[in-house]
């Protein structure tokens, strides 16, 4: 694979034809994360240690002493939220996450108000912005773009790191790490990950979280799959050719109720009718895919129920107090395993590390 | 009033069908202010501590040794504040009161921004925010939305308070708040507030801060209140009754220039047209009701002269140069208080009254 | 000029009748910048201060340290950011710039938000802002509205800096102070901008840049200005008559290729066709006044292209690439000369310049 080469060594011709795949290792700058693009960039290993970090982080800002130590990593810093297309709920977590490592940060969430309507290229106003920051998250309704952004940016003389916090259809790397975060700590005390069974339930055809969480699940021992829905919303050929290669088991299956008691974790998904053409949802029955109070007894009791949120009516709101109802926490997950990821472009991890093992101690 | 018990000690239907005053007790937590919904919820004795507490804030914000003692009360703690419903002057009086005491802010400002539009609940969208947060500071156009979110939010694992930034057309506390506080200034070398004289003028039939303030007022001694209005707008019978229960003395008037010679404070309120069925507030004739220039002189020299803004004719320009003319002074006072608001649900009050006293000595 | 005086000792009515050159003196305070609205008010000496402010801050940025102690100089007050009219990057440039000098930033972004909906005057709504924050920074699409605010704002008991982001047609003062910043910068080695010779091209007719920037170069000595334009866009008569009373020398030309070899910046324009009545740019061939790649080996090795951005197609962004095409630089100098004004206006200057002396040995 030596057509892989850091982004500043690239054309964006020869870059641009590369394979997810291949793409993922030009994001990284002497072996460190600096562009956090695909999900397909986190190895093993690189996701054991950003849950790590994130458990560090979770407490250290335990302590008002612990919180003003992870403000002062990166206090000098600023970083952008380019919201083009808006999302309350990612915007509001990356913000979080800016807050506990002291990350200033600017906003622009509403493509209208940017200078786009000047008749600038969507290019030069990303690198506009990128003037006045150490940091880049960005939304962006077009597959791609912040992949062009990256290269673009990498070849600059002030290159700044970007984090896709969602663009398109596909990518959205940040959701896939804290819901691995949520598997690894709900498995802490029982064995982790490795050896799981994890069911995808709801709209897995549309759904990028369960295609990013799938394709992650494959560098774990052992972990099968089961994908759960009607046959009009099933899991794409693509990705079964993927866990196919990789080779994890999974198996297809069009009864929830029958897979409920094996599965250790349950992944509900919404309906996602805003990629519908001509409203082909509405005709199809997906009560029998709903996670209703009355699951909750089929359920292993050590099991857990989760979901990327929002949901409609996939998931009982009278499930939401049983303790294996872990979506809630996903959320709160959701911004350790950020303000980790966001420590680790800056190069503060070990900082963090070894502060939190002095206090241990 | 056995019925009252803390939020999550009690059920939704049980909790919803208490009234305005049996709820308020159960906003409270081991005593101290928790979530801060209703006007009712404030007795005197909690009035008088805000309003002590904001002064001391403000004192102490005179030197910066002094900014940064306060902002150091709350630097390891996040606000969210969610404005479903736009108010630049509410917003920004919240967003500066955090900043005075070090509290870091997120916001969204748009209902069309956040996930409802993908088919969330309500409850589940401020359910989310809450995840990234330690306090919400909420405006929402649909009464009661505020107490039902912390309802929920009392009976999750992670309870996080609910201050109350203004709900549909009842309940907006901090701006009575801010009033009480003017006039607790207003009056402080002048015996304070009891036994004073306040006039309400305008649209006091569809103004929510007539009617909170008048409600607070009866808790202090001898008040006279005046409500000058035309008669399309005057004040609701549900408040002279709940005046009449509390034993304090009004009068309703149409004549504004026999009324301002006797009033200590006068009151003013812009006409709310938004809430017209049918325009029907163009065919009153309101000039009569406007705070003119010539006034001035029959105004008692200690009078003051209040409005919650915006305004638009209902009081000249020309008197704003006035020093009885206390509304701009009425908007950062609003800032203090709800500084001081903050600091007790976090109870940080100790803390500010001890530095404020040791720096006076 | 004894007609002028301080904005608190003058009425609106005779300071509203005085020429900008007149009303310039009245925006300072006890000799400093208190008000930046107009780019008359930035003489030759205040032009290097200020350059030399921000390049002291630009400098002690570069640490830790240094970050820590530019955020100690304001971390007590706070400003608002009020852009009436949107401009995402105007708006992150003083963003950026008060983070780095430790000023807490709230922002109103949209006009819709603000009460003006409630039928309350664009003057209220200011000082309502005013009253939260100790400095307003205002974009607003009407032109002299500032310094209606400015005037406002000296006669209350709060007095509280404007600074101008922007207003109408006319004024963007802290655009033309960075244009002077980045030709201060780019010949600092090559004895400063006297005897330079600076090319305007584009649009000269409407870019409110050209105007300010040719005004302050007349301070300058011996520069020499071109204006390059399609005739139907050429620059404005009142400018060349300022010019010719300030003893500047000019030349006009509708020939780019000949001017850039004797050119030592070339200031880029795009064509301001939001100012169209009906669609008159359309018919205009701009075509010629474009800079090309094949351009840059016409230019001086010492010459710089300057562009205030957005771009449209003015400048191949293949020539992006060659280090004289200092646009980019431009928009961080914007930062940093917008953190100078700011520190200036809060008498934090002879602080910066000392601590940046100290660090020199």
């Amino acid at each position: 694979m030596n057509k892989t080469r850091a982004l500043d060594q690239i054309t964006w011709e020869n870059f641009s034809e590369l394979s997810t795949m291949e793409k993922a290792p030009c994001f990284l700058k002497e072996g460190r994360i600096f562009h956090a693009l695909v999900a397909q960039q986190f190895s093993r290993s690189l996701l054991e240690d950003l849950c790590s970090l994130a458990t560090c982080v979770r407490r250290i800002a335990k302590t008002r002493t612990g919180s003003r130590f992870l403000q002062e990593q990166l206090f000098d810093r600023r970083a952008m939220l380019y919201f083009a297309q808006p999302s309350s709920r990612t915007y509001l977590s990356f913000a979080a996450a800016c807050q506990v490592v002291g990350l200033d940060c600017m906003d622009v969430r509403d493509s209208s108000t940017s200078s786009e309507v000047k008749g600038e290229s969507s290019e030069d106003t990303v690198r506009t912005f990128s003037s006045y920051v150490d940091l880049i998250i960005m939304r962006h309704p077009e597959g791609g773009f912040a992949e062009r952004v990256a290269w673009m940016l990498s070849n600059t003389s002030r290159p700044v790191p970007v984090i896709n916090a969602g663009s398109g259809k596909d990518q959205h790397p940040t959701q896939a790490l804290l819901d691995i975060y949520t598997l690894e700590r709900s498995f802490e005390n029982g064995g982790g990950i490795d050896g799981k069974t994890v069911a995808f339930v709801g709209d897995l055809k549309r759904g990028r979280t369960v295609r990013s969480l799938a394709w992650l699940l494959t560098q774990y021992e052992g972990v099968k799959a089961w994908f759960v829905a009607p046959p009009e919303l099933q899991i794409g050929e693509d990705i079964l050719q993927q866990l196919d290669a990789a080779g994890m088991s999974y198996e297809i299956s069009f009864d929830f109720e029958k897979v409920i008691p094996q599965a250790d974790a349950i992944y509900m998904t919404r309906i996602q009718d805003e990629w519908d053409l001509n409203n082909e949802s509405r005709a199809i029955d997906t009560s029998m895919y709903h996670f209703k109070k009355e699951h909750l007894k089929m359920l292993k009791e050590t099991g857990v129920i989760m979901h990327p949120l929002p949901r409609r009516a996939e998931i009982d709101t009278a499930v939401d107090s049983d303790p294996r109802a872990v979506y809630w926490r996903q959320v709160r997950n959701g911004m350790w395993i950020r303000a980790a990821l966001i420590l680790s472009v800056f190069g503060c991890d070990r900082a963090v590390r070894d502060y939190y093992k002095e206090q241990e101690q």
